[in-house]
């Protein structure tokens, strides 16, 4: 098993971009990879691609051959490219695939991309495709949106660990106040409390600032044996575990709905694999595609006890210059969540954190986690990433 | 990185299963395939699932989570669970990533499956999805059907190399003869040329006999580490090589039409990896979604000449009982073509016959090799497996 590290990153700007295809958002965020890491086209081996739903979106299937394509690497080279999908965790998972690549000794320089174009279609198609991501007949068919979803989890959070409503908009503030300092990131603008809570409600009670937005954007990372990544660049960035989770589809169905066990699981395996305690942790990017999610992801990776995140966010902790500044990035709230692209994202955003090419959200950082989730919770994968 | 085995395999019968859902389908091939090998559920260390569309044939994404979930592996074992797409590779390229996860020490209990549940769409959308595998824009919008693309590689193919019209239809002659010798198989009817040629015109040359069908279906296999094989069964049977190349997502983007050059290399690189040469394969699945792309994938992997692959089949040399009998599966054609499930299927008809389970299609068989085919030739995977 060869040890893995990332020699490239490159991410387009998050948002609506209307001016931008499918195609052009994936080139693009490849180019910037390839140039961050001195490679020519050529010398990639393979590509994974985390895209969840272009079938719905685009009405295109077979990405990775897409992709291939449009790199100009497929006629030329035939290099394999795959295509990866687990709902919002594609990007996290096509990662993962390409680490696993490289450590099988099957390929050496490998690309993992993310896309999604989801602005080419209406609210309605936008809501309901992304329903594919939680149970479609026992949830979809129901009336279940992913807002309605997550609403349930904070519900039963607020009622048994005593959250309050300014707490969960504190997520949502931090979040905007990293963004405004990230120049891919959606939203641009610091906000207050107040902005959050005088928001319509979108499912009680989340409001429209407790929600991350739709978003066209891709990002891009390139991945190679450790031992041959000073080839390539001074500044490789090593992947210290990679670890995957799954649990049940159906949020009714779980133990907990506001523990993610898939959460607890994937943050554990993946702390055993890099032998690393929470301490050792320097910054986190999680999966805040509603504000409660950000908080439960903290509590279930293990940073603070069960009902303690919401005091935690209060206090500054998680913030810029905190002890545990979480979604430097501006998370999905702020910088956007196209969301084949997000797990990616997360770990070009770490990778810029460890390298101290951060800019104005920098963070004294050697290690960094980056926690993807799919659904409510059914595919977890998380992944440490340090300097070398 | 490790050797690799196969070491169980199920499938469902391939058909118009109105009575199944599509985790009906999955269950029941996963349930057969550990089964087959002799596990227990909670003994599986990953899960890879092939699959093709379900976003746009039942509007469910995150298929990875959900067959972990219905294996009952999810809540209690949290296991990785991860769906691959390339069109109607995908299959192919689930068995892949499994190989790969086993190769690279990651996992050593690995399930590859693959499904599609087809037939809850009517006929246009079911048409409209399966292009999602070609160009959306440039073929797609344009008004490109599969039949439409795949008649003009025919049709490319009968001008330059004079194959005749009942040539093209002794391929499918051969594999509804071989279908009628497969339990799973969706069509049990042998057919003449004459069946071929009086059945409606789909897309000039293709008739409606030269075209696989509609199919709902799945496969899965267990792999593991080639040194542990023997804890599970007495027959494993080896993974020697897998090869994956891509070409241009459209077809008027190929250097030659009736060519696919990525099944050339893919074959070229299987091979080479397992280094044996063409007189050392018994047997091959191919990937014939329409009788000329069995003809195509025959000479593009090198067992004859260009242009020969119609002289080929008029004289039995691709039937059972001939020198290299050729999707003794019955193929797309007659076994069906759930399309995330073929690639899967074509690697449980090779063990199969390397086991001696084939039944009344058996053949001689130490080494197969299966050829799955996303799209108009935009992904191929090759592999090859042996006795051991």
């Amino acid at each position: 098993m060869r040890d893995v590290a990332v020699i490239g990153v490159g991410c387009t700007t998050f948002g609506e971009k209307w001016g931008a295809s499918f195609r052009d958002l994936f080139v693009e965020a490849g180019a910037l990879a390839l140039d961050d890491a001195g490679l020519a086209g050529e010398q990639i081996d393979a590509l994974y691609v985390g895209n969840m739903s272009a079938g719905r979106f685009i009405g295109q299937e077979h990405i990775g051959a897409l992709i291939a394509d449009y790199a100009g690497l497929a006629a030329s080279h035939h290099i394999p490219s795959t295509r990866v999908e687990a709902a919002c965790a594609s990007g996290g998972l096509a990662f993962r695939q390409a680490v696993i690549d490289v450590m099988s000794g099957m390929e050496d320089i490998v690309v993992a991309a993310g896309v999604e174009k989801m602005t080419d279609v209406g609210t309605g198609t936008s809501v309901d495709t992304l329903t594919g991501a939680a149970d479609r007949e026992w949830e979809g068919f129901a009336g279940a949106t992913f807002p309605g979803l997550y609403a349930m989890m904070a519900t039963d959070y607020i009622n048994r660990y005593g959250l309050t409503r300014e707490q969960l908009a504190q997520v949502a503030v931090k979040n905007h106040y990293n963004g405004a300092r990230n120049p891919i990131a959606q939203f641009q603008q610091e906000i207050t409390v107040e902005t959050v809570m005088k928001s319509s409600l979108v499912a009680d009670p989340l409001r429209l600032f407790d929600c991350s937005p739709i978003t066209d954007g891709a990002a891009a990372v390139v991945v190679a044996p450790l031992e041959r990544a000073r080839e390539f660049t001074d500044c490789p960035v090593r992947v210290l575990a990679s670890a995957q989770a799954s649990d049940t589809i159906a949020l009714h169905d779980r133990r907990d709905i506001s523990t993610l066990d898939a959460t607890v699981e994937a943050g554990r395996r993946a702390l055993g694999q890099a032998r690393l305690q929470h301490r050792d942790i320097d910054i986190v990017e999680v999966h805040d595609c509603f504000t409660i999610a950000e908080l439960c992801a903290i509590e279930d990776l293990g940073f603070c006890a069960k009902g303690e995140a919401g005091r935690v966010t209060e206090e500054g902790i998680t913030a810029i210059g905190g002890r545990l500044p979480v979604n430097t990035s501006g998370g999905l709230k702020a910088c956007g969540h196209p969301v084949g692209a997000t797990g990616i994202k997360q770990i070009y955003e770490i990778v810029q954190q460890i390298r101290g090419e951060a800019g104005k959200r920098q963070v004294d950082t050697k290690i960094g986690m980056a926690h993807n989730v799919g659904g409510t919770g059914a595919t977890v994968v998380v992944h440490i990433l340090g300097a070398y």
